[in-house]
């Protein structure tokens, strides 16, 4: 144990190193939606395999069909080995216009109370959350010239833009990249005091619809009303994708969702949440989902429907009388329990085909699709885990769900057999996914040193 | 009689000279609704006035709040006077891709049967068209060294983005603008052979709606269900305003709106209107709006309300998991009869507030409005441009209703007193306000005959 409190100090003695580092790879625009960031996404794994064998990783950047993936190893010890999971890639950034700085020129902001926050796309979602693991694997390095245990890193570039390279990739590399548990660092803290573990995560399917009448647009004036108007198409399939209770009306939607085991009702509401702080700090006050149901369960347990993007017409400044030729939405739903993806998406373009005049058309294109996952907080490395969070932030560590998909989690599962331990350091308000993303420096240097300390853990 | 042969012959040898004026102006992007093209609409403005003192026109650019507005004068004959409109901007040429030319560099296209088009923004709507009367102007001058009767143009810059400037101006010049009648070349003819006086226009009310829901935009994996989704509000709005039978649902809409009179309902009757072909032009073949209602109702006589564009969200490449903290819409109603524009957008934001969550927020911007308007076809002057129009193409002109919305012919109406005489010569098939606009020459040579022809009838 004397170990662990000189890599703890080390850690604290080398912080600024370590943001250094932070700043650098927060400065790669690997934005992976948008092919013409393909090149900043090779650099961004590049950047990651001379960082990892500056450390005495074994690392190499792998290709895939979409973007390359990191692999890294350091097996030296023996015992119980994990594999650690991240993304290099990010977010697209619009609308630009609403940062406050460039969101590729990392901005160290001093609050009034002295805390700091890194303001930059990726610094929360997940480029920060990588590095406290890998500081925390450096730190040890440096301290002790070996790791604790076997360790070894997977950092994929398409987990915001649909993940299609992973499951290949894990089912290619099975043997290679197996270990006895799964590490991910892309969740969140309970609250900026209490440390979390997440052992529930929604499941994810994506869908974009293409609604096309005319062969061209139209001008309102001479043909509104007599020709079919695209937009009115989508809204009208939209608004029905919800009935006035604010539940789904996808026929078998709800199928495989059960009521929240009591075991599970008992724990949330012992943690107190509160529904409208929640929704108080981004400026609302209502719950809007389904009716009945307590803002948790919507965010955690219960499936969504979201439309995420949607567009048709003309949207610049001023005014065109147009009926578009097109318009289209892009659509997400998030799953739970046992609903099955494909299903979801069968029904859905069923709903909307059903929705369509016989004289307009409707292409569909696939964005993603992931089940659901439960970990079974029974084996011994969950509660190792726990008590490690627990030591170094002074409150005893929580077990919680999840409203966000990880398909990486259920995929490690299911091509590994492979268990994943979900615990990050990000905020509510690290606004990620949004403009002025930011992690704090808090959540960075206590995020490195809770690593170090459940290294240590499992290795004994 | 004789100057007339002499002045349509002029016209004849003359029309490649015209042409290449009107590829001049064509070039200029006059685009009103972008404030990024306001010193073209300034230049485009100059061009007129410098063509028209080149016919000896007492020509100049005036100032207004928005952008200038052409007037010119040659009243050296006496009699029956006129005064001309037409508007020099244009519409935004998105999505620029849809082109198969730039929009602002006029290509001349010959087709099979050795017919030709111009192919710009603006061709048909409405430089073409100013262009018409303008020559005439020319060739009388050149064969007679005068024009046959009082003549006045006013060119506005603002007919595609609101026509703010207009009714101010046409108030404070009431006295220097007034004349016998109003002639506009802004429409169509009933089909290429056969010419048409517009005798009803349809009002417009155009609005503009913001919803706002979170303070920024969200990842709705955190926040999916439980907070509002602006675009799922706004989807519920646009579909709300129609029913299952296709009637537009705002209270009060319909008030104003009779049954077609018996008379107009028997002479469109013997226009027999082509639905299917009408529709399948644009490959459509399926009325889309108030069951019950024929095709040329929906397009001449009845109120609309279109959707001419919404958006909210990520509407980029690939996929985004986010909840928008806007999504807006541009909607506009065209009026009939005696329907009141200001009543209409008073029910509208009182039907959108009331939809609205609590914990949300909607704005509203207005993009103008304008009655509905019928002429009386009683006097001369409709019956003598008629027989002109005849004369020319050699089939009897008709007198037609007219689903576009000029607002100037309710301005010149209520503000110098003027009915108002629509007569022009686009095609059905001239995809304004579309990509690849285009007018063809035939339009552009008869148009111009048409209108020596007008001038000379009016002089008797």
């Amino acid at each position: 144990m004397s170990n662990l409190g000189a890599v703890l100090t080390y850690v604290d003695d080398h912080v600024d190193d370590a943001l250094k580092r932070l700043l650098d790879v927060l400065r790669i625009k690997s934005i992976s939606t948008d092919p013409a960031f393909a090149a900043d996404c090779a650099a961004c794994a590049d950047w990651h395999v001379e960082d990892l064998r500056s450390i005495g990783f074994e690392a190499s950047s792998r290709k895939t069909p979409g973007h390359p993936i990191v692999v890294g190893h350091d097996r030296n010890a023996a015992g119980f080995s994990v594999l650690f999971y991240g993304h290099y890639d990010v977010q697209p950034v619009d609308p630009l216009e609403l940062w406050s700085h460039d969101p590729f020129e990392p901005f160290i902001e001093t609050r009034p109370d002295g805390t700091k926050a890194i303001r930059a796309r990726g610094a929360s979602d997940d480029k920060g959350q990588i590095m406290t693991f890998v500081e925390a694997c450096r730190a040890f390095k440096a301290v002790t010239g070996r790791l604790p245990i076997p360790v070894s890193l997977l950092l994929e570039g398409e987990e915001e833009s649909g993940g299609a390279s992973l499951p290949g990739f894990l089912k290619a590399n099975a043997d290679e990249l197996k270990a006895d548990v799964g590490l991910i660092c892309d969740t969140s803290m309970w609250d900026p005091r209490t440390p979390a573990i997440t052992t529930m995560l929604r499941g994810l399917c994506g869908e974009e619809i293409f609604i096309t009448g005319a062969d061209r647009d139209l001008h309102s004036g001479f043909y509104g009303s007599a020709a079919a108007n695209p937009n009115h198409v989508l809204a009208r399939i939209l608004a029905d994708l919800r009935d006035a209770d604010g539940r789904i009306t996808l026929p078998g939607f709800y199928d495989g969702v059960p009521e929240l085991p009591d075991v599970l009702r008992k724990q949330w509401a012992a943690l107190n949440f509160d529904a409208s702080k929640f929704l108080g700090a981004v400026g609302l006050s209502i719950p809007a989902g389904e009716k009945g149901r307590d803002a948790l369960e919507m965010i955690w347990s219960r499936p969504t429907c979201e439309v995420n993007g949607m567009g048709g017409g003309y949207q610049g400044e001023g005014f065109k009388t147009v009926i578009p030729s097109v318009a289209s939405a892009k659509v997400s739903f998030r799953l739970v329990f046992d609903q099955d993806p494909h299903a979801v998406r069968k029904s859905f373009r069923e709903f909307v085909k059903a929705r369509v005049p016989a004289d307009c058309r409707v292409e569909f294109a696939e964005h993603g699709s992931g089940k659901a996952i439960r970990f079974d907080i029974g084996a011994p490395a969950f509660e190792k885990t726990r008590r490690a969070l627990t030591d170094e932030w002074g409150v005893e560590g929580a077990y919680v769900g999840g409203g966000g998909s990880i398909p990486v989690t259920h995929q490690l599962k299911s091509a590994l057999g492979m268990d994943v331990i979900l615990a990050g350091f990000a905020l509510e308000d690290d606004r990620i996914h949004s403009p002025n993303e930011k992690y704090d420096l808090n959540s960075f240097h206590k995020g490195i040193r809770s690593w170090v300390r459940v290294l240590d853990a499992l290795s004994h």
